[in-house]
């Protein structure tokens, strides 16, 4: 089990108790936000867990991942060269990472529009006060004054849900910051499936790794590293230079004690590099030697073993960005995937009546 | 002008004063829910001011008429079956009424995911109080406990802006009814190409027949004909047997006094049956010559003249409901409106920067 004992253990905690009564085949399914070029929170996050899942699930299980470009829009519109530029360098990032996308159906959100169809049905089992009383909301509705909250705030969940059982998707690997919206999504499979009584429906189980990396910034290590805060030093991108990287660890928080010891509580920012450390080489905390280290020497091994992961990743990535492959795979990938949504919506629509 | 006075002039109102500096091709576009077999209100109210239209407008005028089932649901889930009917009955109606599937692009709301998509996409660009003050969500609202409010009715005016701007539509014949909702389209339309600095969207202009007939129920006449309240006598459905028409109009509220008047403040009920013979035989009322009638002179007349209008109408839907023709114009509609709305979408979505 060397190398892989912070990450060989999967949870599969079902949500809901109930099932549907048939074996619907099993497809995992997760979306990512196009949010660019990821930093190393979003590759421990969710990049890394998915590639490992895509590469060790058994061969005829169904992986979609979805760049889920309308999400990007739910708060509002964005310049519209940023959010193309956006969503072109997360699909490359993916693909240079790992995802291979004869493997996995990466596909783009918005070349399915079944997906905001089956949207608008689930919002009609749907009411807005319990979309309201969802944590995320009610925590990002304090940013916007009073009246001025946008519809999509409040109505992406149901968009969230549709990406999932528009393609029946039975399994979706996403952090625990989900759990509010996995219920939401299964209590929506449920409730369409006995309104209509029919299984059409699975219900959909989260999956999250047991011990994920959670990588927080090497700036201000009580917060996780972010795109949206803490400056370009406090995370490294997954496409930075090895002078980059070297300078961001270098200039990363440490403290003034010269010893290297893992001690959460009162050596946050040390004990942070050393999980990312950990992280990176896929090597657990007890097998590593850092009794003789310096904190300096902490910083320039992890440059080191940061550079070793990147450097391939980075390469990939420059020769991917602006080809013309990445348009080939989102076009393929997407027609193959709205193939899928055109049979499911074709029975849903029977089901409820469209048809 | 025989036969046409009440017919023939129609008011342009262009809500907003702002327009887009670009000619759009003229569209006429409107959308009709399923509620199954129309009654008189419908018809002289949607179905046959469409006809006037279609019969009268430049044929190089587009005409767009939609069954809008997704909308049906907005309030909830409908028993499937009875959807299916009265959206299969509603469409071979319109076309026993006199719309021409080769002139009238009429097809099935559900058929074009696309108008889900457009929903998505100008909901980031409101909020949700703007919707919670439109007149019909507040008055709908207080059908439902506090907290139970279904999500359609809040996102429903969505629903109908994309059903419009989906097809660039540039004239939405609609009741003064819909002024707020057609005010809010423009307001997306206007805030769509503002924000995106482009000249995609017409701003729809409101289309509402000068003096239109207003039919009131058979039973209580303060009220206008319903199918959701009032009872089968309340109104005549456009399939009504003769002996049915004649029954209704015999048992039509009417009052003591023995000659026909024309008085709406104080003989209501008598001047909803004349305000309908002047409806159904295209005639103004000063060329009516009632002055020798009684009340029931003016019912079994009345009675004639509806069913000399429906006898036709009545005998081409029931050749139509249940024929292979409905699917058949539905499928070849449905996927001709498709056709315009993937490459408007298309268009739309390098503007948003999805492609």
């Amino acid at each position: 089990m060397k190398n892989r004992v912070n990450y060989g253990f999967l949870k599969v905690s079902s949500l809901r108790q109930f099932s549907s009564s048939i074996n619907h085949p099993t497809i995992y399914f997760t979306g990512i936000q196009p949010t660019g070029i990821p930093h190393l929170g979003n590759f421990f996050g969710s990049i890394d867990p998915w590639i490992d899942l895509q590469n060790s699930v058994n061969p005829e299980i169904q992986m979609m991942l979805s760049v889920v470009d309308q999400h990007a829009i739910s708060l509002g519109p964005l310049p519209a060269d940023q959010l193309r530029r956006n969503t072109r360098q997360m699909t490359a990032s993916l693909i240079a990472c790992g995802v291979d996308p004869s493997r996995t159906l990466l596909f783009r959100q918005s070349d399915i529009p079944q997906i905001a169809q089956l949207s608008w049905i689930l919002g009609s089992l749907q009411t807005t006060s319990k979309l309201a009383r969802l944590p995320q909301y009610k925590e990002k509705q304090e940013r916007f004054k009073k009246g001025d909250i946008p519809v999509g705030l409040l109505t992406y969940p149901l968009l969230q849900a549709a990406d999932v059982l528009t393609f029946k998707a039975t399994t979706v690997p996403v952090g625990e910051d989900q759990s509010q919206h996995l219920n939401l999504l299964g209590g929506l499979a449920y409730a369409f499936n006995k309104t209509y009584q029919t299984d059409v429906f699975p219900i959909p189980k989260q999956l999250t790794r047991e011990k994920n990396a959670r990588i927080r910034s090497l700036r201000e290590p009580e917060k996780k590293m972010s795109k949206s805060s803490g400056g370009p030093r406090s995370r490294i991108e997954i496409t930075d230079s090895r002078e980059t990287i070297i300078e961001k660890c270098q200039k990363a928080q440490s403290d003034t004690a010269g010893a290297v010891t893992y001690d959460k509580e009162n050596r946050l920012a040390v004990s942070n590099l050393l999980d990312l450390y950990s992280a990176i080489t896929k090597t657990s905390l007890s097998e590593i030697d850092y009794s003789s280290w310096s904190t300096l020497d902490l910083k320039m091994n992890l440059a080191e073993k940061i550079d070793n992961r990147l450097a391939p990743i980075r390469e990939k990535f420059e020769e991917l960005e602006n080809s013309e492959e990445i348009d080939k795979i989102l076009e393929r990938n997407g027609d193959a995937a709205r193939e899928i949504a055109e049979k499911n919506l074709r029975e849903i629509r029977r089901i409820v009546g469209f048809l």
